[in-house]
């Protein structure tokens, strides 16, 4: 019983892994179509999002089906819900890149209104939280968490950033209001796909030091 | 142990009961403040939203302990489980409504740069949403989902219709954009709850049937 629990842990461990790196990789090739102007790939990650949606499926099952079978407790079932709402977590992920996708196509005709610099940072940035994130979460370790926290608010500094240049732009020349607007929605889609990486990245400190960091109370909650 | 299973589970619907209220007090809220351009109540949504903070960790922890301690299986653990996600998903509804009571700060010292016509319709049918799709749930009633799927669409197109809008009047009056932004933050916002609620009622759909209407994929789940 014992040895088939840890398999079972370690398959959904795996399948934490494939589902982030298929968000991460969502996110990466929509920003790639939004810079390289490529509605091709812009089409693409949209097509793909059904994939990511139906892992999630997949390992939603997957939670149910170990809480049934092996009725874990203390860190072990912990580290379960914690994956359960990881899981939630990477499919928006998802449709966040569906977001910065379909802007993407709208942008991809006519050259941008500005050179994109902040964006691309912001995007290098969320993958890196991003990875920090699951990567604490497969090692329980919650130490590495606190460098997405931090970098949690360089995004969303460099979301205020991109707003304001774009509405002086707009400002100046209402006839690149539409495209501004877009660029304005792939810039506040990142900062709520490096929200939901700061979430992930609480529920692993919650997981790993039975402890709640959420929203900054410093409530204590009681050992699984 | 059974008659003090069912007493936990009545706990987690109250609670569950309890955070959906206060979330849509939250969102009627944020939305009379910025009708009634009423400063002193949107400071009250942006303030309140601790109690909603801690009222997702309490929850939490009973989860937790509902599962150790009671370990449930089949409708009970995937009724649970459901709770769980469903808590996630109000206190960010709980989020939503801090951005718009943000934005009814920022647009409360000047006048209105229209009527707002389709952003109480969106409110309204919203809570709707949110009171139908809890409903579902306490119930386990998944027929009364189909309203809030249907709803959705409402809010998809209002949204749209919204968010067109004010782009006409920048481009007429680029003097109005930055109201005109806090405008289409705020009919963002009501959109993602709608989505949010959404996400409850197939949550809902999928505990009560044991079937998987997300994302529209059809998939049938394995019996828990």
């Amino acid at each position: 019983m014992q040895r088939h629990f840890e398999y079972e842990l370690d398959g959904l461990k795996s399948n934490i892994i494939k589902i982030a790196s298929l968000a991460e990789e969502a996110i990466a090739q929509s920003i790639k179509a939004l810079l390289e102007q490529r509605k091709d790939i812009a089409e693409q990650v949209i097509a793909f999002d059904r994939q990511i949606d139906e892992y999630e499926i997949v390992i939603d099952n997957h939670v149910v089906d170990i809480l049934a079978l092996q009725q874990p407790v203390a860190i072990d079932l912990r580290f379960i819900l914690a994956a359960s709402k990881i899981n939630n977590d990477l499919e928006r992920i998802g449709d966040h890149a569906v977001n910065i996708a379909q802007s993407a196509v709208k942008l991809a005709d006519a050259p941008h209104i500005k050179p994109l610099v902040d964006i691309p940072i912001m995007a290098e940035t969320t993958k890196q939280m991003l990875r920090d994130a699951i990567d604490a979460f497969i090692h329980k370790d919650a130490q590495k968490c606190r460098a997405v926290l931090i970098n949690d608010d360089v995004i969303d500094n460099l979301n205020r950033k991109v707003v304001n240049d774009l509405v002086e732009i707009m400002r100046k020349d209402p006839g690149t209001i539409d495209k501004a607007l877009d660029l304005i929605r792939v810039s506040r889609n990142l900062e709520r796909v490096a929200d939901l990486t700061t979430n992930i990245a609480e529920q692993v400190i919650f997981m790993a030091e039975a402890r709640v960091v959420k929203h900054g109370t410093g409530l204590t909650a009681k050992q699984g």
